[in-house]
């Protein structure tokens, strides 16, 4: 059954207005119908049924059953990422991070960045349209760009690493991955992390690793990086 | 170094001419003059440096000197994938399996296809650009569209799969995948392979497997399975 994400107040709420924007979205684009059903999630694990009620040509009310509620996925995953050039690299990886499972985005902006800027609502937008796609009921949190020195300085984790193409010497993040532990990994703009960033992350606890033998993009290495975490949970061999 | 892709007779030649639209994009759009040194390879695992020598306006001369031979990529993984609806949305999926690497990518026209045909030369170049841009030495081969059934029929390997999201039943593809063997990994369209195509291919020896808890996009699973296929390769755990 299809679903959809809406701002909802509480797993309690039994009644949802939906305003112009998103209630023409609703029965002008997709064609819903009074007395339709379909799914409803709050991207904060609950889940509901929902029938479409009275529809007018500004905005529509969804009655609201809660269904069921889902624990925040754990171990959680934090991809650091600096924006790619070109907006679209980006954009897929986003989308294809939250399919995967991801539980926060933070764009960072590094010093060989060629993208200094990113546009916060249309990234919303394409995680919001993934939760749906994919069927998830936790949206990943999209946190507001940052430096790459803010992002060091400001956020821990039980592991944390930066991958990189600087020498080769470092271990492949696959092993270094401790099974159920909370992560944050970094990953660099097209031009990689400076040695400088690299001396900052590791003074600050980041473990240098790498994401196997072939040279990837950025966008490739992120949505690389989800799968290996996901992947690893669920063999769970370690 | 900037690395090259084209088609050479041997790892002895030591000359290469291009013709005119090979020359142009090498020395107009790329800019490329006499005495540059870059480095190419044939796609069948030979790494040349290479020095450009006589240019002229329609065609341009290489001179090669061999500089070494890597083995083909083993185990192989052989993914068979149905063409998504829409275009791009494959082509991401050939840029990102070549860079992640797979040794050969057949589009198998299946059932519920809602693209019945491909532009194999696009597709190609696709595949040569994201070769190129990688650093890798051996082209993923790129097989002619075929139907599922010619493809199920007359393919074998140590370990045939198909992802679906028919039941649930299956077990995880991280778990039934064999360290070292040779595989071929089979991904359906949108709406999934039908009850009659699974059928067929059970009896012909795949085994059915997921990819994990959430529901991917036909380009997320083939991106997907070689992440996880070439990451287990590294991890050796089993």
């Amino acid at each position: 059954m299809q679903l959809f994400y809406y701002d909802i107040p509480s797993a309690q709420s039994t009644k949802l207005e939906l305003e112009k924007q998103d209630s023409r979205h609703l029965t002008k684009v997709l064609r819903k119908k009074s007395g339709d059903t379909f799914h409803v999630t709050d991207g904060k694990g609950n889940l509901f049924d929902a029938t479409l009620g009275l529809v007018t040509s500004n905005r529509c009310e969804i009655d609201l059953a809660f269904a069921k509620a889902e624990p925040p996925p754990s171990p959680s995953l934090h991809i650091a990422i600096a924006p790619t050039k070109m907006n679209d690299r980006m954009e897929w990886f986003l989308e294809k991070a939250t399919e995967i499972g991801v539980s926060t985005i933070s764009p960072i902006i590094c010093q060989r960045s060629e993208r200094k800027k990113i546009n916060h609502d249309r990234f919303q937008r394409i995680i919001t349209s993934a939760l749906q796609q994919s069927a998830q009921l936790w949206m990943p949190e999209l946190k507001d760009q940052q430096s790459f020195d803010q992002f060091v300085k400001n956020h821990d984790a039980q592991q944390k690493f930066m991958a990189h193409c600087m020498d080769g010497t470092e271990g492949y993040l696959g092993s270094q991955l401790e099974m159920g532990s909370d992560t944050i990994i970094m990953i660099g703009p097209e031009g990689d992390f400076t040695p400088d960033e690299w001396k900052m992350a590791i003074t600050m606890g980041f473990e240098s690793v790498n994401l196997g033998n072939t040279r990837l993009r950025t966008e490739t290495a992120g949505v690389y990086t989800a799968t290996i975490f996901q992947g690893l949970q669920l063999l769970d061999l370690k």
